[in-house]
């Protein structure tokens, strides 16, 4: 079983227009709304995928008994701490004319410190059958700065191992813990490690700061590069790339897709470089049909066949 | 007791930006997010203006649950008719740069023809204890087209008289029950009559027309000109003006906090001239502060002190 965290989930609302005008009064030509954040879409891209999951994560009020509801409603199980703020919701703007997307993001009200503790105990009680532990997205409002830490210590004790995809504070914290993986974009490992991230020679010394950084030894590090593929600094010292020559028109949010490929591979028992077109072929799979997370697994699948791997 | 009819509301956030730029991510500078609708905000602003009132009308599921809540939060009592689908919301961003406002508005789902019945089941218990009934805004899809001239005709079998402030088809039927008085806008009178309704003149003209077709005697038909003020049909044949020569910063949604003032004046047996002075207090009150529906009842009265009325 592959558990899925998502610290801070929202409701995530796709408002298509025919022209977003600044100033004016929209009313949607259609309108769908889904449970949203990175670690939702990476449950569902794995279950997608065949793996069982857990999703976990902190949700209140209305807006996070909407959240828990559907998740079920996919087929999703969800077991969450519980906060007494309203969980938040995101507005995506789609542009017919222009094809733009143009968002709008609440903060998310501040928890209690408690409910960061609550979702602790209930993270442990999913970890005594979890195969993996994946943490994903952005720490709510009031969540102590070592949170991720904390949720990987908790899994290695429990001996579960932790693939952890963050940005900033929460990512920093995070690594050091020594999780298992570690995946950012290059814009996320430039900002955390200051330096620039944009040459394939840059990505990889950037994963191999990361492995550094969370313990070297059995630790992996990966730099996703778009459409110029992956790099990756695995967990016996060697270096991988991955590419794959097809491009979807929904690439955004496709990494949670990559992560959760990634992650059912290596679950299943599959060598790096297999588990490595399985993410690069879900990722694409993900980018091909419209929402977060979503993927036909057998074109995920046969898009993973057609993935170029090589050691560097 | 007035009894506001909101059969659609909605949960309207207000997210804030420093400049609203089509194909960016945004981030609020500041955000707040209050129950809604035209009916709701009637029942606020006759609440702050010290009438008992009740709020009505169909919610549904999460977003439902959380109107309802903050709505007894604020305390505003409610008796609502309840739907399988759940509540829409709606998304003001504010511009600090420019001001300007630029607004998203969920259609809602569609529901199902026996939760109007309940809607006119809830509001025949209320009718019992109402001096008046208000009907606002717009109607959820899959109600019927008569809906309000339902609402009309069972407030007037319990002796309730009935105020109605609608657009479109909802108007029109609802204009066929005769309610006790009418309100629109020159925009809404000019669509409603498919005649121009710029100047004074026009306005009177439409307000007559309103006030026939709602049934002539004892019937009033208002049309509201913005800056300009508002003229009446009076239900004793009388035309009036009134007009208030203070500004607020705020004047989106007014139009609910006149209705309100106007309404609760009526209710408390003030003679036509000092209802229409109050509802032009509440209005320019409502101007002067963020937030639909809200006011300062002193601020009101005060203003109400300073308004024009006069015979035409």
């Amino acid at each position: 079983m592959i558990v899925c965290v998502a610290a801070s989930p929202s409701v995530d609302k796709l408002f298509e227009v025919d022209r977003l005008t600044p100033g004016a009064i929209h009313r949607p030509s259609s309108f769908v709304q889904v449970p949203g954040g990175k670690g939702l879409n990476v449950a569902r891209a794995a279950a997608s995928l065949g793996a069982q999951v857990r999703a976990t994560g902190i949700l209140g009020g209305f807006a996070g008994g909407w959240i828990e509801d559907a998740l079920a409603t996919e087929g999703i199980a969800g077991h969450f701490a519980w906060a007494r703020v309203e969980s938040r919701a995101s507005l995506s703007v789609a542009d017919r004319e222009t094809s733009g997307l143009t968002e709008f993001y609440e903060h998310g009200w501040e928890i209690e410190p408690k409910v960061w503790r609550q979702l602790e105990t209930v993270v442990a009680g999913l970890l005594t059958e979890a195969a993996w532990l994946t943490i994903s997205g952005s720490m709510p409002l009031g969540a102590p700065s070592d949170g991720y830490a904390n949720l990987v210590r908790e899994a290695h004790a429990a001996g579960v191992p932790v693939a952890l995809d963050a940005t900033g504070g929460a990512l920093a914290t995070g690594l050091d813990a020594g999780p298992d993986l570690v995946k950012v974009n290059a814009e996320e490992a430039s900002g955390l490690l200051g330096v620039s991230v944009v040459t394939r020679e840059e990505a990889l010394r950037a994963a191999v700061e990361l492995r550094r950084r969370a313990g070297v030894r059995g630790r992996a590090g990966l730099v996703t590069r778009g459409a110029e593929g992956v790099v990756v600094a695995g967990p016996d010292g060697s270096a991988l790339e991955g590419k794959l020559h097809v491009r979807g028109p929904y690439p955004v949010d496709s990494g949670d897709a990559f992560l959760a490929g990634l992650v059912v591979g290596l679950a299943r028992g599959d060598a790096w470089p297999r588990a490595l077109a399985l993410a690069l072929g879900a990722a694409t799979a993900n980018a091909e049909v419209p929402g977060a997370g979503r993927l036909d697994p057998s074109r995920a699948t046969a898009l993973a066949d057609g993935a170029e791997v090589r050691a560097l």
